[in-house]
């Protein structure tokens, strides 16, 4: 071609390249007119992390659009019964992060709280949501039994909810659920399983609960998605050690979310998200066949799993 | 309940438990047997900026919960047509950031490479991808015209494809494509929509090319999905200024991934996914009616828009 080439350098007056250095700080004046500011202090920190995470390890054009894959896998592999994102957070110990802001930051309220004249305790830690909560579960009345029907072996869970002062707390919501003696959640087995060792419970007026269900498994994490793959490819293990999981809940008091562990389970060494606290890890105490605590006649072997909460006054 | 508590506190020869401050190093720890050194220390990375990003803004568990959501949403809003993630990656500026390292790394292989007497220029700089390319579209001759029932101003885009060196690189593959004059990619127009401004091209024996296409329109990136609700929180414009995609490979040079912008265009200063270069923006020169200059006759006024690609040698 004979025409002359159009691409004359730009004048510097018509400068309109964002220099790689300059990136992060462009990228941030773009939401000068963001009205939501901890919405604009979060995506902030979030680029300067990002940004610096893609330099620091110099990421290529391929390992980028890895991510992109894995990320859209990622969310496609979740549905109204699988949340792999939130896999996927738990295994990279982000969300015992989470659970460890929340907790110190709700500490940091109870110590400063009014006095009472009696010594306070912390509340009972948190820990990991996990993936299989399922909103809707039955309420049902304490002392039902979760575990008709389902492997494993009996245990009578009790205990009493009060607040950090050990002042009981009557009509406490307490959302409890678990894998059973395979490590299978009621969501794993299948798109039309029922709801199974799951239920809400409320503490009496003098802040006890009570249930049967049985004693969980160690179990593995789902690993035939993009989170097992990517644990496969890291050499880490996918087990989490045997735990019964806990949603407190009353008006007046911070929302707990915790489990408790069994005590002789494998794993508690190397849970696979990261969750285990020394102050959830209870005995579960093999008992004869005879007349259970609440006098049920029991004719083979069970477990008792005592267990007392304490919830933080807020909202 | 008259029964002991039983969870006693755990001694301390049985501490089970990672403390908040030992997190990061305990998920980086637990990757001790992967055998990929690569994919280890970009996770190391990933796990030691993400948990950093949680801990500088205090991230709450509805905020992260919000975060689970939105990624989620992002993943189950990719399919065969859309690529929601990519559309993140280039609105925060992750995509124009690998971009850069690449062009970085790039260039010092060009400047350290052996001399060959003739002057090095740098190759021509790359820009993001974007969300719309989409694989397979039809290898047509050189001269075809893409603009045959679409709406825009018909233009003819002309040049030469070059090493860094000057020298013609015949038989490079260019695959274009773009927006038609109102903004839109055929993969926005429904479901059954065929492939439009759309091809790959070859160039000819002496490193040329030429094809038709139209002037493309400054337009908004997809706003219907997590990622315009993100941007329009964070107060931001989500226009792009006006461009052609060009993707160009030849055996024994690096792959370049770059745009041509039109530099009557809007938006320019202010791309939405931060891709402008200057040396990407091209003059559309108006032309009047009559012959072209591939010996078209044109009944109506048209543009030209000149542009060479120089391709660094490498893998």
């Amino acid at each position: 071609m004979a025409q002359a080439q159009t691409q004359a350098p730009t004048p510097a007056s018509d400068n309109r390249e964002i220099l790689a250095e300059d990136l992060v700080q462009a990228v941030i004046a773009r939401m000068a007119d963001c009205e939501d500011a901890r919405f604009k202090q979060v995506m902030a920190s979030l680029v300067t992390h990002l940004h610096a995470f893609a330099k620091e390890i110099q990421l290529t054009p391929p390992e980028w659009m890895t991510a992109i894959q894995f990320l859209t896998a990622t969310g496609q592999k979740c549905d109204e019964k699988r949340q792999e994102f939130i896999l996927l957070s738990d295994t990279l110990g982000l969300s015992m992060q989470v659970v460890a802001i929340a907790q110190a930051s709700g500490a940091a309220k109870v110590s400063s709280g009014p006095g009472t004249g009696t010594p306070l305790m912390g509340p009972t830690e948190a820990t990991v949501q996990g993936p299989f909560y399922w909103e809707g579960a039955p309420e049902l009345p304490l002392g039902s039994d979760l575990g008709t029907d389902v492997p494993g072996e009996p245990t009578y869970y009790h205990g009493r909810v009060t607040d950090t002062a050990g002042k009981p707390i009557a009509g406490c919501a307490m959302d409890v659920w678990s894998s059973d003696s395979e490590g299978f959640y009621d969501q794993q087995k299948g798109d039309d399983a029922p709801m199974q060792l799951r239920a809400r419970f409320y503490t009496d007026a003098n802040g006890n609960y009570h249930y049967w269900a049985i004693k969980p498994a160690m179990y593995p994490v789902p690993v035939d998605g993009p989170v097992g793959a990517m644990l496969t490819r890291l050499g880490r293990h996918p087990f989490r050690p045997g735990h019964m999981h806990k949603m407190l809940s009353a008006p007046g008091y911070q929302k707990l979310t915790t489990h408790i562990f069994v005590s002789d389970s494998k794993y508690l060494d190397s849970d696979a998200v990261f969750g285990v606290r020394n102050s959830l890890i209870v005995d579960f105490q093999a008992q004869p066949p005879g007349k259970a605590p609440d006098g049920r006649v029991m004719d083979s072997a069970y477990h008792t799993a005592h267990y007392d909460f304490r919830l933080a006054r807020g909202a």
